[in-house]
């Protein structure tokens, strides 16, 4: 693994009510020095749940991305809160999301999206053995649940609403353990 | 599919070198206004590339993250330039950071990677038929490249050093695909 970069200087260039973006100075260990701006995250990362109604049915959900402006079909998540552990976050995002709440949850990894300009942490919960257990959301429509046979995930990924990548990746890789 | 909501007001709330925050103000269907903050991508999109050394062996990269300020093992990809073909780009990118060219370049889908507030599209590229061809790319330091074997994707992705879902995503789609 080669030597990190060092950080020359750093500094905030713009930010809004969402974003925060900062400007870091870096000399690589060849000597050379390069700019780059990047986005700093809230710090606390967020969940992605993969809810298990049974072995091989997920609930997906439908949801309007304000960034690619349409409806996307993808799994659950959200910001974990300051001092929330990561299970409990997942727990309320799917009783808030899908209207189930679970009885055992796995963090099974953690995603980057875009590595290069993001601080961004994404973390990866199986959830299973779930139940009927719904809260309120701060959601602005009624969010749909989509359930779908993960031995069919090759028509969902062919899907045009279904396009984001950390739930794809998540999808194969409980797939793929759960066959096991 | 539900009805999109339309959008009342939008306008620039930050910038800088790289980023374009928009603010929008949404009506919903159903009655419900929302504020919504996004990233505005610079339009032309990225490609990210799967490159097959043979039918069981990709070639990876290991390139520092200034987002997430760490080494990271993924797949090769760069932004599209304007009025660059996607393959065309595709080829380029691995020409800079494999140092192969492809004869066979297939577009199989395109990724969003925060949809809640990224523009931002990736296309993924299949590269087959690799030939050495270097091209000089605008890297800091040289890029390490790592063969990896897809048949072994499970101890990939359980490194700490691969963490990025786009590039996890489309492995797995690779894997699944070749072995048809």
């Amino acid at each position: 693994m080669p030597e990190k970069p060092s950080i020359l200087t750093r500094r905030t260039v713009a930010r809004s009510r969402l974003f925060h973006v900062e400007e870091m100075e870096l000399l690589f260990a060849n000597g050379a020095r390069r700019c780059f701006e990047r986005l700093v995250g809230s710090g606390h990362g967020a969940v992605l749940i993969v809810p298990m109604l049974d072995p091989d049915t997920v609930l997906m959900i439908r949801e309007y991305a304000a960034g690619t402006q349409r409806y996307e079909l993808a799994l659950p998540k959200g910001l974990v809160e300051p001092g929330e552990d990561l299970l409990d976050a997942a727990n309320r995002e799917i009783m808030e999301e899908v209207g189930h709440g679970a009885h055992q949850l796995t963090h099974l990894t953690s995603f980057s999206i875009a590595p290069g300009y993001l601080s961004h942490t994404t973390h990866i919960i199986l959830a299973q053995d779930l139940y009927p257990e719904r809260r309120p959301g701060d959601e602005p429509e009624d969010i749909e649940v989509v359930p779908w046979r993960l031995s069919d995930l090759d028509s969902l990924v062919g899907r045009e609403d279904c396009t984001e990548a950390r739930s794809i990746a998540a999808l194969y890789l409980v797939r793929d353990r759960l066959k096991r």
